[in-house]
């Protein structure tokens, strides 16, 4: 299929690379031209405007978007004049499901059939296989379903329905993602304040090797410890990018007690901390009702 | 090798068998003659006492003990008099790190090695292919190094040193379960009560394929899900055996901050209950300062 791609950064290229793989036709634009010129490396159709790109299409056209969560609003929006009914528009970005159903309300309202990607597995996932959870027009679906088989590893996508869904999915996903690694630091934390003295890239080859904790990220894990032992290249400083946080969001709205998820959340906003305000109110009452010591600053 | 098998429950009769495929002699016995009965339909060699077993071995005796945690102690009183220096003792159950240190230094004054080995995959894993973490004497270790390689998966073992260290592991192994399976928990609650129809078995599989959350874990959740479609025929109470207790009491030990984990096993308790006092408690004091409605009991 003939497939505009807006968005050639890391996950883009690769995502690029992967369709020109599986036979499908990439016309392809990004704000920067160096980017167009390196997909043009790859076989992809390069353009210099979304007006360029959107007359290289066939209609009804198809027009992947993977660019920062930051910019999704200002490309729908340059985009959509330009765009027909029946075209159909697949976000496929780390968007807030909330925000993929009111975009796909306003494609509606001009006939365009908006879908809502979730992408998961990296930038090794793009090029050679992703996870997909896709949710929009089902009608749509049937159309671009083609595109999700090839482009994901085998079972590596679903259509989970109505508009949202997807985007919803992946929030879940990175939600579960968050708890997970919180729950692998945690015990590695316990392995290197015992007394014992592990090989941490070992542990975690046997881990991956027959245990119940066998995972993927166990597998990263033991990919990290092999480049560097004790991890001391690298500061506990665990920064977030919004999904964690919407899980969280959405768990209170739903009334849902998701505490593991939650203080896996809370404890990356806390090692962005140096000192905390609460150490140092606990610490000044400590101090005011039972003389403890304080350490100064 | 000749090996000693004591114990045939679950674990112990599924990892005779898996000894027997690597072309192992195994002397077996159980407090239960049916369970003896059994592991001899498989090729093992029954007996009918400790005493019997241990005269049908060759010195260095090798014993492997794969008996419930509750009976561990009184297995090894029972045993100890009838070894000699040299023989080797291998407990493969679920025992706390610090019970395996007391045990090995016993067994050291009769000049009998003592590993500790944590043992992680289920009854799958020991019938096909197990995960083992062992701890204790180095020369021991060289002997018995072919039986765990023979019956675990590739890769799927570890010899990680001093006494103490293999149970150690698995204790640390056990508190991560907990907190990834709280996390993959949490997660499809928040699925289950949001607005959207998801298909939790299609989730589950779509997440095993190129996602960042594939493990193990999240494929058991898809094999669970396809028996019942939305659990309905199991409550959510979850027990716990022990080994996430001892995680959390260790951190506490180590002054190690492992929240997450700690929340895990929380919630697990919380689980049991069908009413709190904590919750009658704080219902009572919204009633007393503000004149909530409480509900009556």
């Amino acid at each position: 299929m003939k497939i505009g791609l807006i968005g050639l950064g890391k996950m883009g290229l690769n995502l690029g690379q992967n369709l020109i793989d599986h036979r499908h036709e990439v016309v392809a634009y990004d704000v920067n031209p160096k980017a167009v010129e390196e997909i043009q490396k790859y076989g992809a159709q390069g353009t210099s405007s979304l007006q360029e790109l959107v007359d290289s299409l066939e209609k009804p056209r198809i027009v992947w978007i993977m660019v920062p969560h930051g910019v999704v609003d200002s490309v729908l929006s340059d985009l959509k004049p330009l765009l027909e009914k029946d075209d159909i528009v697949i976000e496929a970005g780390n968007s807030h499901y909330k925000e993929s159903i009111r975009r796909y309300n306003e494609f509606k309202e001009a006939g365009i059939r908006f879908m809502d990607a979730g992408t998961s597995g990296g930038m090794e996932g793009a090029r050679h296989g992703a996870c997909y959870m896709v949710g929009g027009d089902p009608e749509a679906w049937n159309i671009v379903e083609p595109i999700f088989r090839d482009t994901a590893v085998e079972n590596g996508y679903l259509y989970a329905g109505k508009p949202g869904s997807g985007h919803f999915l992946k929030m879940v996903h990175n939600g579960i993602e968050y708890g997970m690694m919180a729950a692998i630091g945690e015990g590695f934390e316990v392995l290197e304040k015992s007394d014992f003295d592990f090989d941490y890239e070992k542990v975690a080859r046997v881990w991956n090797n027959g245990s119940v904790i066998r995972s993927w990220l166990m597998e990263l894990t033991e990919r990290a410890f092999s480049k560097d032992a004790k991890l001391d290249g690298i500061k506990g400083v665990m920064h977030s990018s919004g999904e964690g946080k919407w899980t969280v969001e959405t768990a209170l709205d739903l009334q849902t007690a998701t505490p593991v998820i939650a203080l896996s959340l809370l404890m990356r906003y806390r090692s962005l901390e140096n000192d905390t305000f609460t150490g140092k109110v606990v610490a000044a009452l400590r101090n005011e009702f039972g003389g403890h010591a304080v350490e100064r600053s």
